[in-house]
């Protein structure tokens, strides 16, 4: 077990209030900050997450079908064992719902939970079910992992990487609160979302120093990995992957599409910062896309540059402030 | 792991509905059916339970101090580990609370969590904290087992015990349901719920062939018990231990003081099939009283007398659609 608080928490009004808790809990509290706790237990490491998904704050109706409703709850919390490199093992799923809710509707939302289950190789060990004001999915997911990459291993001269392409599930939002029906792939984005477990192996077998995944957007999940590693970073804030449905919704925006992917939330794809030296050749062997994005520097904070002219970058995403 | 629902799971609209789930999820759902799912890590064996615990539906806030609410989440998931004879470890806490809620009502919750995780001797290792239309205390615990005592395990033969006396939150719901202040004591038992770890390690080394714990009310925990086990029994209704608020409440209600003890919910007591043999004197040494209240038999479901003479045994409590 690591020591208490082992991991300093990034900024943002939710990371506050779990700081305040933690001075609270004193002794009883350990290792918070990661994307994962990691327990040791007999000759096992192991790494869980807890992560709840609310109707109205999370998701809403009118945009997912309870399938997906499912399926994106389990897939974002199984997220979390990617961001750590742990292979995922168990998911205990306690569901809430009105009382009058159909069964339908809960066969429906449990179907989504199990496929992103299977996808991910895991097994549904156990969960609660009760009844609820709203939708109330949430998993526990417990993973296995022999050395974890946590978020506070970051050193300045690290490559800093992202795979994917972002901005994807905020460009569905955006639509969805213009009105406007999001187009297939960024709604696919949304309701649909990939953890990276092959992306996150690939980047711990080259010696991944730090990783986190995407859910607060990169602007907002950089500082945190930057805050755990006690570090700075400079950023090409071109270099980074844009989803080609963000780069429309940006235009209607009126924002560089940079900006708009670099505030878009639960991309749930990866950061990592790498060893100096990784090659190109190597990283197009991963099994997505990984783009470099920067590098990891002495002191604090984000110096971001767009085809280096010093740019300012744009916060991260408050969930616990808001609107879904 | 265990096999594919090798617990068989009781009667009741709750566990229809999960036996429904995990015929969907088929081969990505394993061994649902104990208080806890058992994990093998390593040469680690663990054990996992969650439990969500939503204002109106498991607690009114007129009824409890946010303190309180904290606290009885966390010892309520906490007793699924003790159901087990399995050892506290960690607890993963996701909370959630309106936007306006004031920090003071999620310190006071965090307090209550705290002080029961510090009372079991684990430690808090992760969490979420989210925006919810109304509080929500979500536990995750996990625990370290050698040779778990599960609920399928009773024999003809063996001893029924069961721990504390039951009926005090239940006698406290009554009254507050009544428009009435609870008795300090009754108040007491459901606003501070003990997890049983000390009994439930000392049933286990007296060869405890079964053990649940009572959240369903006697009358529903002990026919999970029997069905996961194949069983039948005999229960001495008059040897069953009635908490003196109970008795009271029980006047009031014109039921006799076992059927309300029976049909109380939430006790948090355990039930445990004893090797037969077991003597009083033994019984006497566990750490809080133990009482021997009939015998599993050969066969299905239960045969209640009271002071020999036959009795219907009233049933359980349905948390998917009972009113707190």
């Amino acid at each position: 077990m690591s020591d208490p608080l082992a991991t300093p928490l990034g900024p943002g009004r939710e990371f506050d209030r779990i700081r305040k808790m933690a001075e609270r809990w004193r002794s009883v509290a350990r290792g918070l900050g990661d994307d994962c706790a990691f327990l040791e237990a007999g000759d096992a490491q192991l790494a869980v997450s807890i992560d709840l998904s609310i109707e109205d704050v999370h998701f809403r109706r009118a945009w997912l079908s309870p399938h997906e409703i499912g399926f994106r709850a389990a897939a974002g919390a199984l997220s979390d064992l990617a961001a750590v490199a742990a292979e995922p093992l168990a998911v205990l799923l306690a569901l809430g719902a009105p009382e009058k809710e159909p069964e339908s509707t809960l066969h429906a939302v449990a179907d989504g939970v199990g496929e992103a289950v299977r996808q991910a190789g895991a097994a549904i060990v156990g969960g609660d079910l009760t009844r609820a004001p709203v939708l109330v999915v949430d998993c526990c997911v417990i993973g296995r992992t022999g050395a974890p990459v946590r978020r506070s291993g970051a050193r300045p001269g690290n490559v800093l990487v992202v795979t994917g392409s972002l901005g994807g599930p905020r460009a569905a939002l955006a639509a969805w609160r213009a009105g406007r029906e999001p187009s297939p792939d960024a709604r696919h984005r949304f309701a649909r979302p990939e953890a990276r477990h092959g992306a996150a192996k690939y980047l711990a077998s080259l010696g991944a120093r730090a990783m986190i995944d995407l859910s607060d957007g990169l602007g907002g999940d950089l500082l945190h990995l930057l805050a755990a590693s006690g570090v700075g970073a400079r950023l090409e804030v071109d270099k980074v992957p844009v989803h080609t449905a963000a780069q429309r919704e940006a235009q209607l925006a009126g924002e560089p599409a940079w900006a708009f992917a670099v505030r878009g939330g639960e991309d749930y794809e990866l950061l990592a910062a790498l060893p100096a030296g990784v090659t190109e050749e190597v990283l197009r062997a991963a099994p997505v896309p990984v783009a470099v994005i920067g590098a990891v520097e002495e002191g604090r904070g984000v110096r971001a540059f767009f085809h280096g002219v010093p740019v300012e970058l744009p916060g991260g995403f408050d969930h616990f402030g808001a609107q879904p």
